[in-house]
């Protein structure tokens, strides 16, 4: 080849090249903007070709977030049946970052073989099962004094009786919980004002205790369901099950859930559906579940005293049922732990409002939101002013004696959530709009009057639960509201009869007496988005990189972490261990040599410090696959039991030379059995 | 209760809701917007609070899709590690759907027991191994005429030998083939102008045939690689295994590839590095692979006239090796299948622009594309004009000969897109930037100067591939490019140590001398995106609703598909099957019976036909879910092995009754063993 005559500068550019690659990437704050005035003329010219109207050009500029600019909120959307949680930014509404929960991710590196991964995936196992997927429901973000602190967030599984926790400082899964005597859950989620315990109650009842067997025609009488409270360990977010505990409750179904807050605080309210204790059988002769359901005019709200049930617990009143201390119904009846209020029928919310004073139920089947008023719940259990029991005994507080106002609100009323004005926004499922009305005087700042319907924006379509940023804290903003829709239908692009769901970001116009504004709509194509809570983005303390050789689960040093030059290969009888490193752009060793049968043991140290420096570590036909984030350790324990010459990359894209950044895990056939794939 | 006293309209009022729960919804096109002018003085006064620019106000305006508007572009977009597809949309960047390839993903009930899910991941496993994830790189979308005709795309596995088709009229994957003689591939895949094949290369060589075992020190005798064209079955979109066939190649490491186009049908290019066989060894005395294979001046483009080799098969020239036909290398040399050329260092783009006379290949180690001509390699082919013959004798054609210029676009060139106006769009991945610059004068319609640097734009940051909208097409359009960056640091809010991606939209003025521009950043949280295709939206035909009883593999009716009011239970022996129906908002049956260790049979019909009336089926504790969207049959055959009371309830939240749209199994425990999760 005639190299030299060629207008080529191969070269003497490769030194730069090489150091390069190396190198930190030089991180520009030049966008490639001219700068300067754009004019209006500008503006309309573009609105005109886009047809964009007056209303649509506010819009764009109200969400839009330049590039390089960051958003103001974060947004933790349950995944629904993906099994994991998504990041939202808000106003923009950019999907961050999907984190794997219930469901193994590969792209995170989470249940394809990495240990830390398997380790909390197997978390939530009951004996014999591997659970390979979740449904997320109710995230609930830690609190200090009532403000969501950043640090950590919990999430429920609706398919099984299990929970979650991910760590705010890397937006990873680090402990899936199973729940004793519980099998589902659906919106019990919260956490206590100043992260106590994290609230979960169970949606279907059981045969109690869980483990046993009995038949539907014995549900009254032997189906239980449980409220469990399970305590946070201050220090690393994990739940304690020891420290934790459950109340039995009667064989309703348990349904939303929310803490008390400043007045309240101590206290939890729990809406329930299904007093009817309908259990279906369509075709067994019986009407379905949902027209069963729906029979009463009054299902229950429980109310808890959770500081006087701990207590209960610390003076010996529980039961071990299957490893968790059970407060039985008897003891909750005489320790006046547990008390219940008619709520019109089918409730779906049970929302306490930022003063801790007012609890806002939505009944589903009744065009009314019914507000409750803390401070008569206390003057009436102190009266005992009960309207009866419920067939187990539970005492019924007098509806008329604790009610504070109604709202009708419109139709298919489910979840409310407050500003710091005095109102409340409820989601309308039937007739797909958020309705706004305002609580009891003592809230209302914009001297509206009390319990009235004062705003209603047409949302599109069926709208489940909604959103205000810092919703559930006690001083929620008054400017971001997202409607969580379920249908989407003519909204966006067809993208087949599986239709994303549609977020819609909805000015709240400061929480005053203006009209509240769509701004914009959000197609959600991976996942339901169950519901929601919205954090301050200066609240997060989320890690860059990890320390050099760390140890996700402990966020200590692992005890396999090793730096640059010290990898090595050791090899006892049929077990080989090695300590590789990854650095851009190769991994040391490159050439793993094993025979068919043997056991691999294998720890990788991610041993850059650059941010955004992640490795993936892939090998294939082998189903292994980590994300190395800088600084991270990744071990790996699996039998070479396909012969054969495979390959291990980088999956992530990490320099000009990624391409390469590879190797060959070499499985010399056994001399009985080569199974090698073509 | 004193129910008369309250202020409830319970009673009257539910005749309606049940009535409005099974009607379809209202869709109003009312988005609550006040309409009139906005004025500039609002729009001035919304930038000043929000901090916007005169540019960020003009880009806000560029990207914004107002609700209930459409994107004009629908964006594939590989997932890359997550294994799945996302569909974006465009200008609004806005995720609307991400498609389950390679990765069981629950939301779309893809891998988690229906019968369908299981039967297409199960087409890419090798014998003895089922794999839960891939790599997906490199979409191709179908073509007539050189235009994407909007019915099937094709993505190939990187981490195993493996290609699927996924049915764009319901956006659902319904084959994934196993490729023979093929571990892995990479950039290699892409669509002949009319569909004929599908093309995809393997990345690292093996030994071979695939399934002998051979040693790294024998890689130059033993190892080989294979160019796959696969056979597209045209009215189904499915690989036809039997019609499709490969060419055998030299051992080294294949790359980015692409189709000819109008003058050059017929032809394929491939990019291909490691011309070096390095093999790494760096634990073993020898160098790191991206030192090894980073050596040599110049690796070869390889260049295929299929049309040629499709006859040679045809003629018996082939020989089957692992169930597919096989051209060697010394057939390909004998029919003149194959040539190679020349190109600089560590090539990564081999791209033919739109007239398909020009070939671009961005050498990554080389600051230059390097521009070969068809007419030129036409040329030199019939003159046998070659520089020599590499080491398995394949025909070097000479470089100056079919070269047509260089262009020096700056540091880490890697893929090349085109627009109408004879335009290339380099990235630059060491310089983090796109350059544009001219092709021959025959295509340039700005009049400019011929193989010119025009423009660079900086992008954040470290840029892999980059798009046009309809870029691969002869057609490409000049609005829209998007920049997929593989980095983004300090662009985001900070998600963890894990980084979102970047996807850039930018502005290309309409492919004139403008300066290109950025519009907006957009992080992709949920995966790597490493190639994608934009095609115009219209294009898109896919279906709302599945007509009733549709099985989604055959696009037929489903032999188990049933009406309301058709289901029926059956037993035989210790088999349990059900003829289940799903409707807002019950199953039927909702109580199923079984014994433990019994084999049941479901097959449920979601029997409702409106618009995104999607239901959801999942069994706790069984790992099964399915989405069942409207017309959908979906069938599972599962063991009851764990005894107990287990919940099914429909997962995507479909009425307001949604939270009663569950039902029991029950499975009685058998007198031996009782494992019941507790």
């Amino acid at each position: 080849m005639k190299d030299k005559a060629r207008k080529v500068t191969v070269v003497a550019f490769m030194g730069a090249v090489l150091l390069a690659l190396t190198a930190s990437v030089s991180c520009s704050d030049d966008d490639g903007n001219g700068g300067g005035s754009s004019g209006n003329a500008d503006l309309d010219a573009i609105a005109q070709e886009r047809g964009l109207t007056p209303e649509d050009m506010k819009h764009a500029l109200q969400q839009f977030v330049p590039p390089g600019k960051y958003d103001d909120y974060v947004m933790f959307a349950s995944g629904g049946h993906s099994g994991q949680v998504l990041a939202v930014g808000v106003p923009s509404m950019r999907i961050l970052k999907t984190i794997a929960v219930f469901s193994p991710e590969s792209w995170q590196g989470y249940g394809r073989g990495a240990d830390w991964s398997e380790e909390v995936l197997a978390g939530g196992n009951p004996p014999g099962t591997e659970l390979e997927w979740g449904d997320t429901h109710h995230p609930a973000l830690s609190e200090t004094g009532g403000e969501y602190d950043g640090r950590y967030l919990y999430i429920n599984d609706r398919a099984n009786g299990r929970m979650a926790f991910v760590d705010l400082a890397d937006l990873r899964t680090k402990q899936i919980v199973a729940i004793p005597n519980t099998k589902t859950s659906h919106g019990g989620m919260f956490v206590t004002p100043n992260s106590e315990y994290v609230h979960m109650s169970a949606q279907y009842p059981e045969p109690w205790p869980a483990g046993s067997y009995a038949d539907l025609s014995e549900y009254q009488e032997k189906y239980r369901s449980a409220s469990s409270w399970l305590k946070i360990d201050e220090a690393t977010g994990r739940i304690n099950m020891e420290e934790s505990f459950q109340i039995e409750l009667p064989p309703y179904n348990q349904d939303l859930a929310d803490a008390g807050k400043k007045i309240s605080d101590g206290w939890g309210f729990i809406g329930s559906f299904n007093t009817e204790m309908a259990t279906g059988g369509n075709m067994e002769g019986g009407e379905s579940m949902e027209a069963g359901m729906s029979t009463n005019n009054f299902d229950y709200l429980h109310v808890v005293n959770w500081k006087a049930a701990e207590a209960a617990v610390k003076a010996g009143k529980a039961t071990n049922i299957n490893g968790v201390n059970v407060l039985s119904l008897e003891t909750a009846i005489d320790e006046g732990l547990l008390y219940l209020i008619p709520e019109p029928k089918s409730p779906h919310g049970a929302d306490v409002d930022p003063s801790g004073r007012y609890i806002v139920v939505g009944g589903k089947l009744d065009p009314h939101v019914t507000i409750f008023d803390f401070n008569k719940i206390q003057a009436a259990i102190e009266a005992k002013d009960f309207e009866g029991t419920d067939p187990f005994g539970l005492p019924i507080l007098t509806y008329d004696s604790v009610v504070a106002g109604q709202v009708e609100v419109g139709a298919g009323p489910l979840h409310t959530q407050f500003d710091s004005q005095g109102h409340g926004y409820t989601s309308l499922f039937l007739a797909s709009a958020v309705a706004k009305f305002t609580l009891g005087e003592d809230v209302i700042k914009t001297g509206e009057t009390p319990f009235t319907l004062t705003d209603t924006i047409p949302v599109h379509y069926n709208i489940g639960h909604l959103v205000t940023a810092e919703g559930d804290t006690v001083t929620p903003d008054d400017n971001y509201m997202v409607a969580l829709n379920k249908w989407s239908i003519d909204r966006f692009l067809t993208v087949g009869p599986l239709h994303p769901q549609n977020f819609q970001l909805i000015d709240l116009k400061g929480g005053g007496t203006e009209k509240m504004e769509l701004i914009a709509d959000t197609p959600i194509g991976n996942a339901e988005p169950h519901y929601v809570q919205i954090i301050k983005a200066d609240k997060l303390k989320t890690l860059d990189v990890y320390p050099a050789g760390t140890d996700v689960l402990t966020m200590g040093t692992s005890e396999f972490a090793i730096a640059a030059g010290d990898e090595k290969v050791e090899r006892n009888g049929n077990v080989v261990e090695i300590w590789m490193s990854a650095q851009r752009s190769h991994f040391t060793p490159d050439i793993v040599r094993v025979k068919q049968g043997d056991t691999v043991k294998l720890h990788i140290t991610n041993v850059e410090q650059t941010k955004d420096a992640t490795h993936g570590f892939a090998v294939s036909y082998y189903n292994i696959q980590a994300s190395l984030d800088p600084g991270e350790v990744v071990n790996f324990e699996f039998v070479a039991d396909k012969s054969g010459v495979f390959n291990f990359y980088c999956t992530e894209f990490c320099s000009a030379l990624h391409l390469e950044m590879a190797g060959w895990l070499l499985v010399e056939p056994s001399g009985s059995a080569v199974a090698n794939p073509n």
